[in-house]
């Protein structure tokens, strides 16, 4: 059934850019390496940042707004800093018909912009914990772009605190962490691994990253949000100091942690097929289409309309569409809905009018249901959950099929070479280990797992190591 | 009663930036030009979004998002554009280690990349109207920034659509003009004037250019919001074609539309007084301050806890603070969200809730007022609506008050020295009279307000003129 669509087995690249062509969602920008979300991929955009920003909400966290423009000499006040983001920054050195005294970078994150604001707010105890979100573009130089992935210029939110203590900014890192993974679990249907970075792995910067690892259908790991306990690194550099209860001076303890449009990415490559996108009903844009087939009647789009109507005051908001394009054949418009991944299509044809029912088609697995046309609004809701945890146990059950322990490198070497997927092995090396690692098997840590404490003989280097996942990734 | 805010009397631009700090608005970024939105203005614009995004849909568009760097060959496709811009923009030289070929531009409005886009896009009469509308930040670069009002990097919306016929794209912008005017006077309270733009504060590349103007407490003008014809000039310049029935290739006729954060400087302007910040309750992120007195006890926190519930759920919402910082004097409290214009501020004390009351008291004019503990859901929503007239009438006279018709030159020169404000006159100069007319008086004309076909003497030269609004502009 599928159009122009390449298979995965024949080429898993050209069938991501198929799928995210087919569905309208991004385009090549004129600029290398930069992207243009189209409405269909920023609808998902917004269903994405609406159910994040509510948890940021709920965990008592404000957005704000932080400039485009940051001073190179900024970048610089944090040594690791510089050195990790450097290589990929673009820099503004002409502005108002000018040439500027000092160039100014594009931000590629806001530790240091939102650093030095910080310096001037924060003076006392009591104004902290400062909790704050900014939504906005970053800009870092991709000589390999591919859309939502890995692209110059992408969309983000980043989450900047600062505390009075270690324990609190500990504390609010893993928060963060786990409302990342609540949110991607139960919305975006992900399955993560929540788990430390290696060395090797850190954000430039920080003492501690952890992230979230999604394993992708070609058993390739996505990164796809991190959460990062900076220490006093920042607070030393930018100067972000409090009076404590007791009238001494003390340095702040700071945090960022970011997700962004490469969890549509994530979403593509976890839950779409061989005929286009498929998106787990609570983050779909449009999680029910409703296409009366046959004459374009009085009694066919009443039909259509009620239930409609009925279904968005079940689902509580704008989620169902009424397609009466019918000047299109019954066909393509079933088409144009699958590609967008639409999680239930609902057909209204004379014989369904004459019989009181619709016919329903689940997009997840092509399943077709006739429901009672007055059962609507009870049915469809327990319809969209149950695909909803269908997609969930599905990409659970494709990474447990796909994750094994080894307990020698050349074991590790194999299972990355024959099978992909995520390798675990017990790791105590360096960060020269990694790149090893990297450089023989093309893997890469992606994460120590979080609460699994086991120990073992290092895969490389024989000493004692952590239970380590490892992995070809994005 | 005023705590470090100028008297507008004294200094108005200094009372402006004391408004902002005292609500914590916004500060100045270490970029010069560049400015931070602080999580109370932030908000802000958040509900001003949320207004104006609930609007544009309903009207039929979609979001998407569009790249934030323009090649520089770009500008030059449009040969009035390129004129206008070019000295504002600022210029991305170095990416990634490397000079780039081609120097890119910050966008400072996107009507080339997105017609870029457009042309890829657009092939037939079927694909049309294209109805987008995207979410963003620009750049242009500013000698005399001003928090708001004129910074370098701003948030802002561009609207841009594409249509078949010049019929259709005419009756767009004036759609989008209607409904910024309807936003702006039904939900930020700011009456607004709309019309056209004379030859010389047309949008470069325009065809015709539509504004709403308000009148800022110090009888300045501030334009609001635009919205443009364009024409077939991006469309000729981008190669924006269609098929249409007949199989005849034809250009399409396009429109642009935004607003921006600068809004945020009219609702400070337009309502606020000596005190600071006052923001009309339909687009205050928080509208009622319930502010408990005396000791933190059970009764009393439970008597603020039940008005906060009862409140939020009838205002349909989390638009009820409860301010719990007992530490805090409560007059201190009181002076907290006053500064930040939150609309009601409801205090309950120990003698309140002996006799089953709370006190209310407004912020757009201090009426005190008791009101049974049991009647708040149903009183309080009247208030903040006789509120929101109250801010909108007392605006509007205000606009009214200080209008005025000249039907000379030296009329209008000396009610703009001596009164300032708007003055009406008949005007059919060129685009040189216009640079005159502001070299001599410092007014420039703001709009020939729409549903007014009067004409009369142009006051400069003397021929049939239409009648035209000229004020000193922010």
């Amino acid at each position: 059934m599928a159009r122009n669509i390449t298979p995965r087995a024949d080429d898993y690249s050209k069938w991501y850019l198929d799928v995210i062509r087919a569905a309208e969602l991004a385009d090549h920008a004129p600029v290398r390496g930069c992207m243009v979300i189209r409405p269909t991929g920023y609808a998902i955009w917004e269903s994405v940042q609406r159910h994040f920003d509510d948890a940021f909400k709920r965990t008592g966290h404000q957005n704000a707004y932080f400039p485009l423009l940051i001073p190179s000499s900024f970048l610089e006040k944090e040594a690791e800093h510089v050195e990790g983001f450097a290589p990929e920054c673009a820099t503004v050195t002409h502005a108002g018909g000018e040439k500027l005294d000092e160039p100014l970078i594009i931000r590629p994150t806001s530790e240091t912009v939102i650093g030095h604001m910080y310096g001037k707010w924060i003076q006392s105890w009591r104004d902290l914990p400062v909790l704050i979100n900014q939504w906005c573009n970053v800009m870092r130089w991709e000589k390999r772009p591919r859309l939502f992935l890995r692209t110059s210029e992408f969309l983000w939110q980043e989450g900047h605190t600062a505390h009075a203590t270690e324990a609190e900014a500990r504390e609010e890192t893993l928060r963060m962490l786990e409302v990342y993974r609540q949110v991607m679990e139960d919305v975006l249907a992900l399955p993560v691994v929540v788990g430390e970075k290696t060395e090797g792995e850190r954000f430039p910067g920080a003492v501690n990253t952890y992230s979230c690892e999604a394993m992708m259908s070609d058993r390739r790991a996505l990164q796809a949000g991190t959460s990062h306990f900076l220490g006093q690194n920042f607070a030393r550099a930018f100067e972000i100091r409090f009076q404590n209860k007791d009238g001494v001076m003390e340095e702040c303890w700071t945090t960022s942690w970011g997700v962004s449009t490469r969890l549509i990415g994530a979403l593509i490559m976890t839950h779409s097929d061989e005929d286009g996108l498929i998106l787990p009903p609570r983050v779909a844009p449009t999680k029910v289409a409703v296409i009366p087939i046959g004459q374009d009647g009085d009694s066919l789009m009443q039909a259509a309309r009620s239930v409609t109507e009925q279904l968005n005051s079940a689902l509580g908001g704008l989620f169902c569409e009424l397609d009466t394009r019918f000047h299109m054949r019954p066909t393509d418009r079933f088409f144009y809905h699958l590609q967008r991944g639409v999680p239930l299509r609902l057909e209204i044809g004379e014989r369904d009018l004459k019989a009181g029912t619709v016919r329903a088609v689940r997009r997840d697995n092509g399943d077709k249901l006739n429901i009672e046309s007055d059962a609507v609004a009870a049915k469809v809701p327990e319809i969209l959950e149950d695909v909803q945890r269908s997609l969930y146990e599905r990409a659970k059950t494709f990474r447990e099929d796909n994750t094994f322990f080894v307990s020698t490198y050349d074991g590790l070497k194999s299972v990355i070479e024959e099978n992909g997927g995520f390798v675990e092995a017990f790791f105590g090396g360096t960060p020269e280990d990694e790149v090893k690692i990297r450089e023989e098997t093309g893997a890469t840590p992606r994460c120590i797992p979080l609460g699994d404490d086991s120990r073992g003989r290092c895969v490389i280097t024989g000493k004692e190591g952590k239970k380590t996942i490892f992995a070809k990734a994005y």
